[in-house]
């Protein structure tokens, strides 16, 4: 089907009429599965409306499961079955409870590609380790033996970080890993310095312990190490390699600065590396950990770097810690999913891991230049752009009247969703109201519509 | 292939030749992919060797992936690829770097039955749920909705809990639940009353907070629970529908005294109903969280029921918790995969769950029925049997001169693993060893060979 012709009413929004006709096509039989619908371009040519009314339109009906995008092929009839099944379990749109509008433009951080993930492998490999006996009785206790020895190789060459299969331990996120070394550190390290601002999750999990907590200011120009030199604790948190939420990195002074420090008080880094796979202007910073894996706990995660849902997350625990936690926790099970942890190691093992990263850099290069640019292009002088170096989002700070809180409602009067910093900082705050805007998720096509509305939305 | 004959030299074990020679069969491409072989009793008649012999060799071509067993069906040949391609993950037999004997029969409970596993289900589910875009981001903090939806009817249904979503939070195993509600509840309950015997794994969750410990005796008709009556704690853990280790429910008198006891002391009732689901003799007795919802958290798990490697638990809180639960962990990511979030909620949508819980229940009646039998066979009045009226193990009170260790060293001796009961005891000891054999993912003949096998280990 190449395009619709049909006469508008007065009453009610283009985008839903569109939405409506679609749908009545498609319900009464006219278009079929698997039918291309026309572009959105050319939709919103023949039918004289915006390009914003048919994508609205568009996004509406395969939020119901009537249609489906495909990356740049364009949009296609869905069979039937599928939508009714999926409307019995999730109606969305029948009967709206509230007038919002409904939201179009998630830039939401804490998501990931879905078109360019490698669906087809890992279907194969997790239908794979299903045959496998282990597969039905508890995991190992501190990870899979097969997925730690691949992170071994992978974490000497793309971290720099050398370590053993006994050091790792596998968990499922680093919320809950921090949380369980808690019980452990807390005996010795009554206190702990945290980035300010930083990860609220983390400073979360430390004040669950009733840690006493000092702050290590942070500018945009990176960490503010002197506090070093006067604080009680021997226990610090870090994300050196793109600091959360800033996005800088610590150069290697400050990094030797850390590590001496620990030494000096015999304390540890907790280092989080959350995102340290995806670095565009160079290559990555090799970890803390690989210069003085004693001083060292490292963190990572497969959620930003692969996929948030299969709760996969990991740490390097330095020598003298190894015992100590492993006594502490040898009556409890593993946390991740045993089924999960298998194909990871399958991944990595067979080469595709590394292809992955490859591919995604590239794709979140692109996407974050154009988010950048977008911004520019729209607001000028008025915003300024933090963390575009690397990571899966950016910060912006934005030259207006209006509270963070303000612009986040106007935002979503508009259909989309921006987000707070202000629960990252903990004694310091920001002069100008600043926004966290994930990209991954979003198509180059949503990120310039996204910015357009921000545009309308945050208009004097 | 029917059968094979061979000579058999005289240095090496029998089992290991017959292993030999099928292996340079398959290599050789004499036996080719989906050739099927002759039975274990059939191989065994014709070699003149015992059925042992042949289901060991069997077993460790099955182990190293040469062939595979179909069930009823019998043995097949696997195509070479996926030997090979097992073989460097994880070389199982190559360079023995021990002389013990490899362990053949592994009386493990913490397993599920893989021949029944609804493996194309699951797959099918499993790969329509990766297509959702919400698997691309973080799921809901506290679980899927989808999935909470399901297992408030499952609950009212199977167990007698009439609850709603708000009150339902999703983890990833029992003891990730236990530590995280450690948090919220010992500022109000500094101590707790643990079953002795009972679950060492929840006793260590209660230890890393520094709980102080009370225990309420259980003896094999029951638990005492007279220690109500004195004790400090208000919160008490218990296993009321089939009691840790020992098997034994509690009856509506006791459940009702439990109960009443809580209202009294305003304290909380931790319900931990890990295999409600299978009770062989009659229907399931209901949870006491069906009594009075006010006063349990009831916590169950799919580790049992369904897969351990899945990493899927969820808990019920009284309304009185839900709020401070979700105020406390408000920062905190969901641990569990949302990925099998979303396919159990499918399977259980579908009606799959059910099915698959009658599927299993018959099959485990069966496989407990014969282990019994077996054990009755072989010991006789040398050995007590508990527990066999549910779960998926059963305690074996042994007549013998040797101690638990003895008797667990000797078994492994001649391949066959049995696990220990002294770590669940707190006070209480058993006066005559006990050891705990579950039998869910054996078959039935690997029952048959493992009793055999442990009445020539443990003779005098």
């Amino acid at each position: 089907m190449d395009n619709f012709i049909f006469l508008f009413n007065e009453k009610e929004a283009k985008y839903k009429q569109v939405y409506q006709q679609i749908k009545v096509l498609i319900t009464q039989g006219t278009l079929t599965p698997n039918d291309s619908l026309p572009s959105i371009r050319k939709l919103a040519e023949t039918l004289q409306v915006s390009r914003n009314t048919t994508l609205t339109a568009y996004e509406q009906l395969v939020a119901e499961g009537y249609i489906r995008g495909e990356g740049r092929k364009g949009y296609f009839v869905n069979a039937l079955e599928q939508v009714f099944l999926q409307e019995q379990e999730q109606p969305i749109m029948s009967q709206p409870k509230s007038n919002t509008t409904s939201l179009l433009f998630d830039f939401r951080a804490g998501a990931v590609d879905q078109q360019h993930f490698p669906m087809k492998t890992w279907r194969q490999m997790s239908n794979q380790v299903l045959q496998e006996p282990s597969c039905y009785q508890y995991g190992e206790m501190f990870g899979d033996p097969l997925l730690k020895e691949q992170l071994v190789q992978y974490l000497l060459q793309a971290r720099g970080v050398s370590t053993n299969i006994e050091n790792i331990v596998i968990g499922s996120s680093t919320q809950q890993m921090l949380l369980y070394l808690g019980f452990l550190l807390k005996d010795h390290f009554p206190s702990i310095l945290l980035e300010d601002p930083g990860y609220n999750g983390a400073r979360e999990a430390f004040q669950l312990h009733h840690f006493s907590i000092e702050a290590m200011p942070v500018l945009e120009t990176g960490a503010q190490l002197d506090v070093l030199t006067h604080c009680q604790s021997r226990l610090v948190y870090v994300t050196p390699s793109h600091h959360f939420p800033y996005g800088v990195s610590m150069n290697i002074q400050q990094r030797q600065a850390l590590i001496q420090w620990a030494q000096q008080v015999d304390g540890f880094i907790l280092e989080d590396d959350y995102d340290g796979e995806f670095r565009y202007s160079q290559q990555p910073f090799p970890a803390l950990a690989s210069i003085d894996p004693s001083r060292v706990i490292y963190l990572g995660t497969f959620s930003k770097s692969f996929l948030p849902g299969v709760r996969l997350s990991y740490m390097v625990l330095p020598n003298a810690l190894v015992q100590p936690f492993k006594e502490r926790f040898a009556q409890f099970e593993q946390n991740a999913s045993s089924l999960h942890q298998r194909t990871m190691a399958q991944f990595m093992a067979q080469g595709e891991w590394t292809r992955h990263i490859k591919r995604m850099r590239m794709t979140y290069k692109q996407k974050m230049q154009h988010l950048v640019q977008e911004l520019q292009r729209q607001f000028g002088q008025q915003v300024t752009i933090l963390g575009e170096q690397s990571g899966l989002y950016v910060l912006v700070k934005i030259l207006s009247p209006l509270s963070e809180q303000q612009l986040i409602q106007r935002a979503a009067s508009y259909g989309v969703k921006v987000y707070p910093t202000s629960p990252f900082f903990l004694h310091e705050t920001a002069e100008q109201p600043m926004l966290q805007l994930g990209f991954s998720k979003l198509t180059m096509e949503e990120i310039n519509l996204g910015v357009e509305r921000l545009k309308e939305a945050w208009q004097p």
